[in-house]
Formats: C-alpha cells, structure tokens, sequence
C-alpha cells in the first residue's frame, strides 16, 4: 500500500526457516531412512506381522490421560475448523489401542502388528532428540505366552542386525519379578512406583544414588533401612552374564512368592531361546534394573543400546502390557510390543559415521548432443531403467554443460548422441572414471554391454 | 469422586473413535498402500530423482498466502508450546519451495526431486475424498527445457503403468498457449483468470455453459461475442487424436504471436517424444481447455484420469512453473512438476475392484505340540524367513487353536513339533489345502521341501 513495487516485493519476502527442533532430511538421509523403513518391513511380514495405519490427527480424548502427565503437556492440540478439539499422536501405542477397540470384530486375534509412522512431541530438544520423529512398533496383541514375549524381541533383534549397526545389547526386564524382590526387601506395592522411578535412574546416578533415594521413600511403617536396599542393588544387578546363576540366586530370594516363581521360570525359557539364535553383533540379557517409566507394563519389559555409544540412550524399547485397550472397551487383551526410534537411531549412527548409505546413485547419463537427438536419448534411457539401471537424461541445452552436471552427480558413464548417431543408430560411450570413450556403438548392443561392466 | 469404583471405571471409558474425514488403514489396505509407495519410489530412483523430506509442522507464514484463500482456510493451524503460530502442510510443494530456498547451496542443480508425504486439509469431506491423504511429488527445478517436461511426464506413466490402474489418459495443456488463444479471440490478459475459471468448468457445464460464463466477463470495452467465444471453445477443444492437425490450427490462428508460436513448437515436440515412448494403456493427448486452477503455472500443465473413472477427476496432476521460490529468495528458478494423489487413486481402484493386492500372505505356521519344543520351532521358523518363506509361529497354547489360527490365516502349510520329533530331529508338514499330512520329515530336509513346494 503506497510502497513502491520493489519495497512491496521486499515486504513480502518471508525468510525460509524451520520451527526449532525439526528438520529437513535431504537426499542422503532420506534415501537410507526410506530404506531402514523398507527393511523393517521386509522382516516384519516375514515374520507374519500386518502393516497397519492410523491418522495423525486424533480426538483429544483418544489421545490424553493415557500417558503421563509430563507426555499429555508436550502434546500439540488444537480447535479444529469444527470447534472439536483435536491432538497429534505423540506415539503410535494409544492410537492403535483405539484401532484394536474399533476394529476387535474384523481383527484375527493373536495379531500381529506392525506400524511405522511419525509422532510429535512438544519436548525441550536436545542433540539427537527432534520434536517430530518416526516409530516403528511391532505388536502381538491377544495372548498372554512366552512365544509371543519371543516373537517381538526376536524381530526386534532381526530388524536392528539388519541394519548393520554395529554391536548392541537388549537388557530384560520383568515387572512381576522386580515387584517381587521389591517385596522381599521390605517395600510394599503402595511403594513400587516410586521405587521404579529411582532404579529407572541408575545410568545416571549409580548405584549409592539410587539407594540414597530409595532409602528416602516413606513406607507406611517410615523409611527403608539402608543396608537392605543396597542388598535389594546387589540382587538386581546381573553379577555375570550368566543368567542362570542370576535367576536362580533371584528365585531363593522370591521362593515363597508363586506368582515371582512362574515368571522367572518364563523369563528363563525366554533368554536361553533368544540367546540361542542371537544374530551376530546382539547380546541379549537379563537385567532386572531395567524398570522402563510407563506404568502400563505388566511383565517382560525391555531396552536396547548401541555398544559403540552407551551413552546415548536406549532405541529399541517396550515390554508385555496386559490392558491395553481398557480405556476404550471392556474386553481384557493381554498383548506385548515395543517401538524402534527411527530417528533415534539414525542420529546415533550418524554420529558413530557408520550409517550404512542407501542413496541414490546414478549410473549413466545419457547426454543429447542435438535437438533432433531427444527422441533416440530418450528411448535409450527408458530401456536402461527397466533394465535397472540408474539412468539420468540431458536436461540443460549444451553438451558441455551435461557433462558437467554428469560430473557432479558422480554418473560412471555418459552416452552420447547427435544428428549423424541417429542416423546409423549408434551412439558414444565416455568411461567417466577412465575418461576412455568408445565410438559409434550399435545401440542394440549398449545394455548388455553396460551389464557386463556392472558385474565386472 | 465419590462415585463407586465401577462409575468411575464407566465414567473413564472413551468411546473409541475417528475424526470426520481420517480413516484407519487395515492391513490389506495399508500393505498395498505401502507398495505402491516402494513402487514409486523405485521407478523415480532409476529416473534418478532424489527423496527428500520435510516436516509437517511449518511455521504459518511459510505455508499460507501461497495457494489461494480457499486453501489457506482449510490449513490446520494453531498456537505451539512456545507462543509460535504453526501449520500443518497442506500440500508438499510450499515446504519445497522452502527447502529449496534453505538448501540452495548445496543442492545440485537442475535437482530432480522425490517426496512422498500425507498432507492435511480441513475441506468438506466427500466420497473418496478425506482430509488426511498421501501425495507423491516428483519435480525438477532448476531448468527450463522440454527435455524436464518429458522427464516428469514420462515418469508419472510409467508410475501409474506399473500400479495395474488399468489405462488411463493424460491429457496436456498449456499456460501460454491457451493465452494466446484467448487473446486473439479478444480477450486481453487482465480477464484471463477469469477466463481460466470458466474454462476449467467445461467438465460440469459442458460448452454451452462455458460460453454462457465467458460471454459475462466483464471486458474493459464490454462484454465478449458470444460467436466469437464459441469459436474459442471449437479452437480448444481437440477434433480428433491427432495432435499434428490440432496444433496446425492453433499456430495458424496464433500465427503473429511469436512467444506462442515457440511453445506450440516445444508442445508438438513433447507430445511426439510422449507418444511415440507411452507405455501400454497409457494414452498421452493435448486438450487445451485443462487449465488447472492454480496461478502459478507458466508452461505445460496436466491432468491425468483413470479411462474406467471418468467423473472421478484428476489422480496425477501439475504442470511448470517457473518462480516456485520466489516468495524466499531473489534467485529465479524455473521447475515442472506434478503430484500422484495416492489416497484418491487407492479409493479409485477400489471402487473399480481392480486394486491389485500386495497384502502379506502366510505361507507356513510352525506349531509346537509340547512346550519342551518351542526352541526347535523357533529355529525352523527362523531359517523359513531367512530363506525368504513368510513364516507364523505356534502363540496360543493349544496345538487345536494354533491349527485353527493357521486356518483363519490362510497358511497353506503347518508344521507341528512335539517331544518326539525334537529328539530324532524331525516334524510333520500338512499340507492345509489338500489335507495330506507327511510324518517325520527330517528338519534339515524341510526347507528344499517347501521351496520346491512353492515353485511348483
């Protein structure tokens, strides 16, 4: 208004920029993320588990009150054009909860699910962490069996071993197990949550950390005696990485409590099954400090970390929950899952520089030395990609300037016709590494010529 | 508070359900909806196109202003954790715009890229039509030349060739062209958006209704003739298939227009190398009167519909443009472009009943008769999937149930261990569809069994 043209250009300039704590993935990373994704899916329906979707946008009411209080303040809400008020998933478990109340009737229990998909999170970022960021969860929901326990953490290994990662280890845990040593060392079950919420900080702050905490705890009868809870410590922390000796030593102390007994029999049967077939670069074990914070959890619950970086988080975590859909029906669905972090993860190998690249490589270009050339380049381009290999196209009007752009994408070979290559039906071949070029080659015999050098 | 416990526990259950316009994907769906993607994934990768990805949440200066009013309406926005107003995108081409102003110094140029994302609008919802729904973009940008018209075009047929959506037709149109034309019936620039709207109504009106509207536009000496608008209307719409004659016509009526002349010239071009290369079922034409709705194209534009569909509209559309960034930076770059409306296509083919499956199917159940037997059953399903055999395993207790469970999966076989067959290394394998059952298989001769099985 009354500016000039130019002044009106400026005003309206908006500068390119992303909210904090998220991120553009270019081609690089993508491509591979793409790929991770394709992987967990190529092991995943192998496996037997069903791809499923659900929206991002949710009823408020589907999605809040499920988590904790923390998780429902990060979640993004809002009015829609309705005036309902709605939220974005801040995880792929509540959602599908929903999806399983809705759909029991059509569902064949025990299912197994598999869902990959972006959730968002209001939280305060830090490196690695990203307020938008993909899940990829694995669930078996209708029975309650130690096959079922299997069957997930086994995928999970399978799918992270075939990420070539590097070495890392799955720690178990198990609730009932650890509720009853809890008990055994004199800190009733009104206690257990704030008791999980201290071991659940070991990383951070050891051993003498968590047993000043827990001896801070009010029982109904005042505090912990100090000396049985760094007893209750020792107890928990795997002595060796035998978890035979482990479980059996957490047996004695649980004899007289049955319900104890029957899941550190489970739990037995579980890690000799897994730490059997372990694929190569996995450790599996037992360690019962593994508390995981999500109340929900019922039995087997579980961490997974990089070997390479300790540090860093766990990016492979869930365990076996028994109410799942509660909340949403009256039906009881035992079930046993978990997430891997995608992103997580790839910001993990990204810093170890070991992320295995999928990006996209181009072979040959295929170069347009006259106008008149376009139609013959173009017929030759599309027979090399349906043969599979990577074939890009002269885009821009001078020969100079595609072989530079040929240059540029790292292409092998470049191809080039003109006006008398069309005429006799012939075209040229530049080894872009060896700089060699071969003239006048049929163009009936170009493909299983560049075949040839492929495999060579 | 105060109720009693079970109140309370009916007060807290939320009826489990979705937001208008979002649907929940089941597996059937959602497995081919996720091949799909692979698949246009892999034809763009061999076209050499690069993935790239961008998040939902934009900040909402970035997304809104940009498409038209209609469209900022529709837009999901609100205030985030930290007093910021934010979007969720609306289509995938604004936030690449933004990611090509961030990214432009590092991008290789001309960039011929690949994203597939969901994308949300709050517009009244329809049959087929939701407001959470997939788009996959391929664009170039950086290169005014036919040869990139041709890429995106040609891409966008193989797609859609290689889904099995039975033929379709891909009909081209051209900004200028159509200008042109417009003018020299006497309609000058100032009255062509207005033109381009009633033109774009020729599906639901028909000519005549097309006239009618043309005739009221409010020209700076009057009112349009109506003979002169109906002579518009023959000149657009094409006599016959054959692009050689129509565009003979339009150059010759354009003849003293010499911008128009040129891109007549690059369209007969285009269309011969589109024609000549089109993959089967796949019919390419010019029809001037596509005009597409929005402003910002300057070239070629398309629109693409399935033969069996015809009322269903546009599943794959675009066309160029050439200021795509403009609104975040001075440079100027040209590009061509479209999007696949995957979500649409997909409620196409089901309409139809064409959509070709890609749904997992069970091939094999390994059952365990006595739980002693479950590490053998675990090995044998693990070497299955390693060979590439989609394989279950026994979850439930009973042998009855897990042979009921195979059956409501469709396995076509199921292997059962107990005690006895772990001992002297052996199984049983029944065949589900004939009823045959082969006892004491021994278990390092399965796998040849079953893969012979499958090729046979």
């Amino acid at each position: 208004m009354g500016g000039s043209p130019t002044e009106k250009s400026n005003e309206k300039r908006i500068e390119p920029r992303k909210l904090k704590g998220f991120r553009d993935y270019n081609p690089d990373l993508m491509e591979t993320r793409s790929a991770m994704q394709s992987q967990i899916r190529k092991v995943a329906r192998l496996a037997g588990f069903r791809e499923i979707g659900t929206p991002v946008l949710e009823y408020e009411d589907v999605l809040l009150g499920q988590g904790s209080d923390e998780t429902d303040k990060q979640v993004y809400r809002f009015e829609d054009h309705g005036g309902r008020r709605v939220a974005m998933r801040f995880d792929l478990t509540v959602p599908f909860a929903r999806f399983v109340a809705e759909h029991q009737g059509t569902l064949v229990f025990p299912f197994k699910r598999l869902q990959i998909g972006d959730v968002w999170r209001g939280e305060n970022t830090q490196k690695g962490r990203y307020r938008e960021f993909c899940q990829c969860d694995l669930d078996i929901i209708g029975v309650d069996s130690m096959a079922a326990d299997y069957e997930i953490l086994a995928s999970f290994c399978d799918i992270l071993s075939s990420f070539g990662c590097g070495p890392f280890t799955m720690r178990l845990g198990h609730r009932v197990i650890l509720s009853g040593l809890l008990q055994h060392f004199g800190i009733p079950e009104i206690c257990h949550t704030a008791a999980l919420i201290a071991i659940d900080k070991l990383d951070k702050i050891g051993v003498a950390g968590v047993v000043g905490l827990l001896e801070k705890i009010e029982l109904p009868t005042g505090h912990p005696a100090a000396d049985q809870m760094q007893k209750l410590m020792e107890a928990l922390l795997p002595a060796s990485n035998d978890p035979k000796a482990y479980l059996d030593r957490i047996q004695s102390l649980c004899a007289h409590q049955g319900a104890v007994v029957q899941e550190v029999q489970r739990l037995r049967e579980l890690i000799t099954v897994l730490q059997e077939r372990s694929p190569q670069g996995c450790t599996v074990k037992i360690d019962l400090s593994t508390a995981r914070g999500l109340a929900y959890y019922t039995g087997v619950v579980f961490e997974t970390t990089l070997d390479q970086l300790p540090g860093f988080g766990s990016i492979c975590s869930g365990g076996r929950y028994n109410n799942l859909a509660d909340r949403f029906m009256n039906r009881n669905l035992p079930g046993v899952g978990g997430s891997i972090g995608l992103d997580r993860l790839l910001a993990g190998l990204e810093e170890l520089q070991i992320l295995k690249s999928h990006a996209t490589k181009v072979d040959v270009l295929v170069a347009v030395a006259s106008t008149d050339a376009f139609a013959a380049a173009a017929k030759i381009a599309t027979d090399l990609r349906k043969a599979g290999i990577c074939t890009d196209l002269g885009l821009v009007a001078k020969l100079a300037n595609q072989f530079k752009h040929a240059d540029r994408l790292g292409c092998r070979y470049v191809i080039t016709l003109g006006t008398a290559e069309v005429a006799d039906k012939t075209c040229n071949l530049k080894d872009m590494k060896s700089g060699e070029e071969k003239k006048s080659i049929p163009q009936a015999s170009l493909l299983s010529l560049l075949q040839l050098s492929q495999t060579s």
